[in-house]
């Protein structure tokens, strides 16, 4: 039987857990705060983040990551991404030889600009070969309430992605795609949040759909310009890991980066809405680490420029859409 | 001062009327009921279309082709796209020499799978450089109502293009962008309109944005399949007219196609359907010559192939998701 191990109690983390269970593989669920570890095994319940939803009665919980790491054949990471560094750090003297690190994580390293897979190799020491990543329209909250998705297991080593897509294929609800593009596939994830701010922006001052689909639209443009610097297949960003998720991001009103959005653009300040706001919203630590990643190469992103000056320069919503709409005309297509 | 004729009466031809008189063009807008274009001379609001919106004093309606037409330098196309044929054939012996014709409409003709530019080549008898095609992210209330909003002007000829462009521009808010990809910016706009009916089908039947992402983005992979068949520049696909109208059309409760298909979705027969609904859902028509189209060219379009079962051969809407679930897997690019 196949070992897992799931490292974070968040609605993601929790719920491909489940996935995991319930596809056959022995899951061992590892949460930081001891008290939510005892509800989620006395209870059968993540009362924190998905209340309401039974988990499968094989899933057990620990705050013991020596425990969770024991025997673990794939070691899948949730935890936010700016906590990644130093969590890894503290966890990786019980990874065991040869298991399969997975990220679940959607950011870029502020300071370093790293991505996630890369922060996991460095401070893993493991080759690329033993680092997977996982992206797609995979909004927990629908996934755990058994609606169908599907998503995207991308690692450079084709035998690996195929292992962990059996590992988390659970039809009809859970269909897995394989895809050999780390970097497209990671940066997808990464930079829509920042693009679901701005859109969460615009529709909190009122826009409506047309808006929303025009910032998704450059808001994709930008992203596929970041990835041919990076080196990344253009043809992901029109797939699963990179429109897909984009459009589930920007369009649900489940999204944390949206919702964060929608209450900046109607006027409160970044302190009222941290304030009002109980989960992380990537996009707001990422959206600083992504425009310094696309500097550093020369790339144009305007939105990505505004939501930085929306969420830590003061700049206002009104303004922000000002400089998008005055913006020189361009072609459609530029810097792919 | 440039003269600019309008024909249709519904929302986005008022909307698009609307636009050209307040950039400054002579505008006339052409009704097919006396009735309507009466209310709209006296009241300066189309009650029928566009309640509760003021039209600009400058635009003028009429039920007469020949005094719409007299001294037109562009000719906009917004009639319900399968009686193109039959009322630009009364219309064509009124149209100036030289005038550009203009559509704004989104299908295929049943019977010859033509394209709404290739109708109106072979009807009016004009070469390929005088017929623009317009298409976008471009909800007509949203319009109507002044949120900011772009869209692509698209010809063979880039000056005619850009003349269109000039004459339909109205900053900050609409913006038009050309393209020389007639194709493939006309089969974004016709193909759309089927995969928001199965969205709308599967959102009726309760799911989420998750299942709606995926539906989209597979959406638009079978377009571009259809797109690469016939010719059109893979990257329009990318851009506002196909995946920006996607998008919109797909997510916005004021799409036509997709609150038919939620209506389906719900358990309503055809018949119910049709009854309950006011405006034409162009996918209802267009999907049988889009699988037409799709199967002459030898292009595999399952979503569209289940839209046309739904819709026009009683296949059940749960029957219809079984179906697209139990596909083989495939990787997430073929045919392109």
């Amino acid at each position: 039987m196949t070992k897992t191990a799931v490292f974070g109690t968040g609605s993601w983390g929790t719920t491909f857990a489940m996935i995991l269970a319930e596809a056959g593989n022995e899951t061992v669920l590892w949460g930081r705060r001891p008290e939510l570890v005892s509800a989620i095994n006395s209870t059968g319940e993540n009362p924190d983040y998905l209340p309401g939803i039974t988990l499968p009665g094989s899933l057990r919980a620990t705050d013991s990551a020596a425990e969770a790491l024991d025997g673990a054949d794939f070691v899948v990471l949730a935890v936010p991404s700016q906590t990644l560094r130093g969590n890894l750090d503290t966890w990786r003297e019980h990874i065991p030889d040869g298991a399969v690190l997975v990220s679940l994580m959607k950011g870029i390293e502020l300071g370093t600009t790293k991505r996630m897979s890369e922060v996991i190799r460095e401070v893993a020491g493991v080759p690329e070969e033993r680092v997977a990543v996982i992206s797609g329209p995979n909004l927990a909250k629908e996934i755990a309430q058994r609606q169908p998705a599907a998503t995207v297991v991308a690692c450079t080593d084709e035998a690996v992605a195929k292992r962990l897509q059996d590992v988390c294929h659970l039809p009809p609800w859970f269909r897995p795609y394989t895809n050999l593009d780390v970097v497209g596939v990671e940066l997808g994830g990464a930079v829509k949040n920042v693009i679901a701010l701005a859109v969460g922006v615009a529709v909190g001052m009122g826009m409506g759909d047309n808006v929303a689909a025009m910032m998704i639209t450059r808001g994709l443009a930008e992203i596929s310009r970041l990835g041919a610097a990076l080196g990344a297949d253009p043809h992901t960003f029109s797939g699963l890991a990179g429109m897909g998720d984009l459009v589930a991001t920007c369009t649900s009103p489940l999204s944390r980066n949206r919702t964060f959005g929608e209450n900046l653009g109607r006027g409160m300040t970044l302190e009222e809405v941290i304030a009002a706001t109980r989960q992380t919203a990537e996009g707001v630590k990422s959206c600083e680490s992504v425009l310094e990643l696309a500097r550093k190469h020369d790339v144009e992103m305007p939105i990505t420029e505004v939501v930085v000056g929306v969420v830590h320069d003061g700049m206002s919503p009104r303004e922000a859409g000002m400089l998008l709409m005055s913006r020189s005309p361009k072609p459609e297509r530029y810097g792919v």
